[in-house]
């Protein structure tokens, strides 16, 4: 078997990967290890910025989000029992849509298979070879057969566990991390949102953020132990703390109950490998950058990273070289390192952290209390939350 | 004895309130328990916010300011070997002007001379009493006999380590405090300043700042241990470590080198009490509040401490009652907090952590990329480091 590029992994980035190359007219065969039913349902990311909803219209794959789509045009600060809004659209222009990952992947797939672009799901044993070399190849197991798929460029968009990262030798990549000392705990709930917007609260006792997957869907979180056991959650303690962290001063709380259908933790991590390439593997996406979801980047970093590689690749084979590929880990890895930034930056100022430093609490409020009152303050929120330009 | 308003220190915090009731018409009595040449030689902070500028002028003591200060419209943020301007004076309409805080105080000493204004230097065994009723008082001792100052108000202007905070009974204040793990190495030099602005510099080996006093003096800093030892720091030494953190990427430093007339070891410190006030007592400036340096906002937190002030007791001296002087301490805090955030900010930005934590250092890199690359993050740091408004 032969293609020009082979992708690893079917989430956002490989197939996002796989639609930009086709419109350019270059060919790729997709390897996901998981199946197409699995992949359409894992719940993962629900905000897209508006580059990315641009991105996914100028292709063609945005018709549907047009109109299931909820488009956000500001969100709500709530700190000392006080919510504060940062205009998100007066301020920057753009807007940011509720819209579910799997939602986005279930459109490109159905965008792949409509010109019978390769797609092969539940394939075992995926290994990547001679990366340093012109020829690369990918070895797979696919219907009891195994295969060799001979390309020309690798991209590993198989997420943080995936195959691709570990397959580069050691000593060539330099990781960079933190673990945050807290998790969430999300629930998803047949109940309206607790507002039409998202609400993020700084509280005493812990971060919350209400937000939704639609208009009779809650999604809520709370911030816990990284180690928090789900059984010690029962509902009527969950709402009692959401309440609890999202009560104004009156005391009123926004947050409607309802039946809770999901319950889960998600752990927190910054994540970062340079290079983000080894010869002719480039990694994009989850595979090699991870961000704590409470600027709601992980997906868009992903899209940002797969337009990046697909204007390489596109350059490389209408005979220009290598060099955008050989700048493509330089040029990715400016954005993101602000994406990491402003997730790192969102998360230090509205978690409450271990050590309970009330130094620590005041500056929190100080912060929050200048971004929400300056109009410099509120724009640097908004920017960067709607998404910096993807060349910055 | 008797007065108005009894004023425990004479920096630039008791002696612009001293000057401000003046103007209004009320009686006030420094005491200091140092010599007048010890205060007008004691050397502190050298940079006033354009508000600090501002008071002084309108209140007729910014003579001397505008003819030897110098106005920076300005300040250079150095990271990997770069500098990027930020245009302090584009951007926010306003200025800071390097002056030194001894020669404000030399200023508010001399106008309040002459007008005769009560100024004890010296005075020993400084004690507040009575600050829960109406009629507090200070008792002090001065030219070898002790004395009682009867007042209605006392206002502690005495800095960090002096004895108003301190009359206040366990129990009432609350305080907040961080305590960084590293201190400034600060020379003056006889030498020309390295740029004609000052160059706020993130190095692997530390932060360093290059300042002025004048357009002959260099002031420089390196950020080094707490428990720096200054003889460990011969003037080759120090000269070499400022040419290593200041460098571009061709190698050349900016630091020109001259005679070292002073070296010294600053620690650095986040420090607030609230409430400001107990009783008749009222805090203002470093008595109340400390912060690192890297924001230059000390004395212009105390000068504006002192407008919040000033305007209180003016506003009950004109039978308007006590709501302005009860208001005091929240009015003063919320911008006390605002530069508290803006110093950690600045000195988190810039400063070498122990631990030598990679992701850190990459943080604080995208940090400052962001900072400079976009206008409005460009715009937090100068509306910050101009001043916010008196009544933010």
């Amino acid at each position: 078997m032969r293609t020009q590029v082979g992708i690893v992994g079917a989430g956002p980035a490989g197939l996002l990967l796989a639609h930009l190359l086709h419109r350019a007219g270059i060919d790729s065969v997709i390897l996901e290890a998981r199946s197409r039913p699995y992949v359409e349902e894992r719940i993962r990311a629900g905000l897209l910025e508006q580059g990315t909803v641009d991105i996914l219209t100028e292709t063609g794959v945005g018709d549907r989000l047009h109109r299931e789509g909820l488009p956000h045009e500001g969100i709500e600060l709530r700190f000392d029992g006080q919510g504060h809004r940062i205009a998100l659209t007066d301020l920057t222009g753009k807007r940011v849509t509720i819209y579910g990952q799997q939602e986005v992947v279930k459109d490109l797939i159905a965008a792949r298979l409509s010109y019978g672009g390769p797609l092969l799901f539940e394939v075992e044993d995926v290994s990547v070879h001679d990366l340093e070399g012109d020829y690369p190849s990918i070895r797979f197991r696919h219907e009891g057969r195994d295969q060799v798929l001979h390309c020309d460029v690798i991209a590993g968009c198989d997420g943080f566990h995936g195959v691709c990262r570990d397959a580069i030798p050691d000593g060539v990549l330099r990781a960079y991390e933190r673990v945050y000392p807290f998790a969430w705990l999300g629930i998803l709930a047949e109940a309206p949102p607790a507002s039409h917007e998202l609400i993020y609260a700084r509280h005493e006792r812990g971060f919350a953020l209400a937000t939704m997957r639609s208009t009779s869907l809650a999604r809520h979180y709370i911030q816990c132990r990284p180690d928090e056991d789900i059984a010690e959650w029962p509902d009527d303690r969950i709402w009692a703390e959401l309440h609890a962290r999202m009560a104004g001063r009156d005391g009123v709380s926004p947050i409607k109950e309802g039946p809770i259908l999901q319950k889960g933790v998600t752990a927190m991590r910054s994540y970062v490998v340079e290079p983000m390439r080894h010869g002719r593997l480039f990694l994009a996406g989850d595979a090699a950058h991870i961000v704590p979801p409470t600027g709601a980047k992980g997906m868009n970093l992903a899209v940002a990273d797969i337009i990046v590689l697909a204007r390489a690749l596109e350059a490389f084979y209408r005979g220009k070289g290598m060099a955008l590929l050989d700048a493509y880990s330089r040029t990715a890895l400016r954005r993101i390192w602000k994406a990491q930034r402003f997730s790192w930056w969102m998360t230090s100022m509205l978690h409450r952290f271990d050590g309970d430093d009330p130094f620590e609490h005041k500056v929190q409020v100080a912060e929050l209390d200048y971004v929400c009152g300056s109009e410099a303050g509120s724009l640097t929120l908004a920017e960067n939350y709607v998404g910096l330009p993807m060349e910055a």
